[in-house]
């Protein structure tokens, strides 16, 4: 007889009744091949007692089994395993049998592979740089709590179950509020549209506007998930080069020449991965490429709350585009990981489409989380953590911009932005930044921010290093690991 | 000299400078129309008497728009707006250009249209039948925001992030274990992969499986968002009728005698509109066929945690199916519309690819909410909510379904499910359910619920009562307000 005492474990914390449990673990002995067809099962005394039952519990569990063909009783013998059960049941996720979706199987699913950035395999050691997020140790937890346990009684008592995407949230009137006061972005309710963060936002407006085979335009570096993204969708992607006026707008004005082009994926402001912010002159003359030309654009602006002292650029947006600007931003990275709340604004026509789009995607938000933030919006608790957060983020932009040119101004060079939470930082050539980021994780530093070292990018040799999450000695600690590679 | 008193309003929670708002609210003006080219600004002095800031406050904030060319600088004159300004710019996102996203527009991008299902129009009365959604007021609301609070205040403190879509999160093993037990479903951690509700889950599962002209079979009628979904990606529907058992497994097979198909699309347990329960037989004829056919199944099972006794229906994927089976499940339909948490169990090659789609659609998940929800797994938390809202809603289905015999069986046919959260009822065809919809409206009584009485649909007259979230005297109200009509 199998050790019944250790193999059938009774959970009471578990909703399902016990003699349920009974029967359960009683299949899947059977389908592990633990339990041979026609095997003898244990009395349903002896079995009582060793699990600590009643009698009529067990009776009920062999009952199931036996309605269900995985037993049958015989006369005077008792219970047994059905004699002709197949062998064994193998785990069918993890079956030799050849799955559709298995490595090796001719079934046409979509393979997509893992992005390339984010490959290289490391350690997650004490010190961790990252691509440029905040510090969420220095988010008001409190008020936040507070705020969401409001928002969550609230909902329970009205049970209020949230609004639809068709709906005007409290959380986008909130927002609403927000923008127009901070971005001076002349619009109505109805051009706004909510998502999961900025990376929701460039998928569904991207997978309403990019047919397979159309030619969609990218800066030369660019953000490697929107790239890859948009080949997803089948575009043919046009890399425009980068100098420090930001995107280089007489190159799309020679490709806008000989031939037209679907989308334009721009971030003029804190560039990512670059850092760069577009100038007044190629915003102009940009501005009024989009004005002669028949394309849609993404301005992706998700950095725009960091910046650390006026400075005069508003999103193109703001402009005259007479609706061709799709324009996105975020609050994650505002108020860090916990929120991943972004947005649209766009023409009405368009979001109506976005809105039936985020619906098959994701039905709908997280309400009581965006609840949570509208009350942070309409407090002035988001205004006040942004100038908090900026105030410090600019002092450590200054102290590793320093650290940066004192210790490895030999090996990298650099721009220093004028807001943002990361810097770019080219390794001359000489340095492989591949095995500098390999050797540095040995040392306990782990680098996760976009590094452009592998693949097509390789020549770049540059990576992010995000300055906001790390206090002035971990910046000096970093510093000094790099150092040494 | 136009109010500036009243128009330039300093807003002192604003993080940005007052300069700045001053500067930027002058762009609006000149924007707006409201002041011409070539007019002339008041001057330093009177504009900051008549704002009451400092004088320098004023000459930074006219510097700026001079710099940016909105103003210039006259000698012994003061500053007037640019004489050589276009006259007027309209709000861009509702200018009367042709946008590339207006209605009438020649540009291609995809229209998507609402919903059908849900486009009927009512207006939110005091009593809402919605579609089968669960009671939030029975939430453990002080148990579930300690919880928030400790996981917020662990991230801060720790200045936790969370977990990339690749990595392993806490969240994942408590779920796992949650899953494990409940469904007997024997499978690794490689094998679950967490979505923002069930909704996104199907939508990863059917973009990686579905191209243009795929074959895909539904029941019918069927849940309308995922053949909505099924629709966009381009495949070709094949509807299969339903009856008491389920649906009808012996047309699938006739079906598959002469075609192949690439996805069948099944809800066995609580069907989706329909609330049956397939049969034993059924679906041991449908395990038959997907050994012996190559074609992805997803299985969506919204609804498991929710039987009212014993029910010896375990998933399909429990069973002998070697991978091709695609499970789908959720907590939103436990914890309600504050949790969009879903999953998806398949194989690794299959989870792969799904954890790529899924960054490109939203990078990662809500980090404090996962970690919240793992803790009210881990806590048991969760099991004693299921357990008490699973007696409760048993009693209310009792209640509404004696309601609909007693006060609407002359008019309402349907079959009391074993368990879930809705009733499937269907109007005799003498009556006219959109109308009985539009009428009870006007009584306040507001059904949400999915109702097939308009399109291709509207033969099946029916549409779901949703029990769970109204008490016994809210289910007696709305049933006297349906018999009047």
């Amino acid at each position: 007889m199998l050790p019944y005492k250790n193999l059938i474990i009774i959970d009471k914390k578990n909703t399902l009744p016990v003699y349920r449990q009974v029967s359960l673990q009683f299949i899947s002995l059977i389908q592990e091949g633990k339990l041979s067809p026609g095997t003898l099962l244990p009395s349903t005394r002896v079995l009582a007692f060793d699990l600590q039952l009643h009698r009529k519990t067990i009776v009920a569990a062999y009952d199931i089994l036996v309605s269900e063909d995985w037993a049958d009783n015989l006369p005077r013998k008792g219970y047994r395993v059905s004699p002709d059960l197949p062998v064994v049941r193998p785990r069918s996720y993890n079956s030799k049998k050849l799955s559709p979706f298995a490595n090796n199987a001719n079934f046409d699913f979509e393979r997509l592979e893992p992005l390339v950035h984010q490959v290289i395999s490391l350690n997650k050691g004490p010190l961790v740089i990252d691509d440029g997020f905040p510090d969420i140790s220095l988010l008001p937890t409190k008020v936040i709590s507070e705020q969401f346990k409001k928002s969550l009684d609230n909902a329970a008592r009205g049970k209020n179950t949230g609004f639809n995407l068709n709906e005007v949230s409290n959380f986008r009137i909130s927002l609403h509020s927000f923008l127009n006061r901070t971005r001076g972005i002349d619009m109505g309710i109805e051009n706004l549209f909510t998502t999961r963060g900025a990376q929701m936002a460039i998928y569904i407006a991207a997978s309403l506007i990019i047919k397979p085979g159309d030619k969609v335009v990218v800066s030369e570096p660019s953000y490697f998930i929107a790239e890859a993204l948009f080949k997803k969708l089948g575009a043919e992607l046009i890399r425009i080069p980068m100098d420090a006026d930001g995107m280089c707008t007489e190159e799309l004005e020679k490709i806008l020449k000989k031939d037209s082009i679907k989308l334009l994926y721009i971030i003029p402001h804190h560039h990512h991965p670059t850092t760069v912010t577009m100038s007044v002159e190629r915003r102009q003359h940009l501005m009024q490429i989009i004005n002669t030309h028949n394309f849609a654009v993404i301005e992706d602006d998700y950095d725009y709350d960091f910046q650390f002292k006026y400075d005069p650029y508003l999103p193109l947006a703001t402009g005259d585009h007479g609706g061709n600007i799709i324009y996105i931003g975020s609050l994650t990275k505002v108020l860090g990981a916990p929120f991943r709340l972004g947005y649209i604004i766009a023409t009405e026509e368009f979001l109506k489409a976005a809105t039936t789009l985020r619906t098959l995607i994701d039905l709908k938000g997280d309400f009581i989380m965006e609840e949570t933030v509208a009350g942070l919006i309409n407090n002035g608790d988001l205004a006040r953590h942004i100038q908090k957060t900026n105030k410090l983020y600019s002092q450590r932009c200054d102290v590793l911009s320093d650290l940066i040119i004192d210790e490895l101004g030999d090996k990298i060079t650099f721009t220093k932005p004028t807001g943002g939470m990361a810097l770019w930082l080219k390794l001359k050539p000489e340095y492989n930044l591949l095995q500098v980021i390999k050797k540095a994780n040995l040392k306990g530093l782990t680098m996760t921010g976009s590094s452009y070292c592998v693949g097509k990018d390789a020549h770049f040799n540059a990576f992010r290093f995000g300055f906001a999450s790390l206090d002035e000695h971990q910046l000096a600690d970093a510093v000094h690991i790099l150092k040494k590679q």
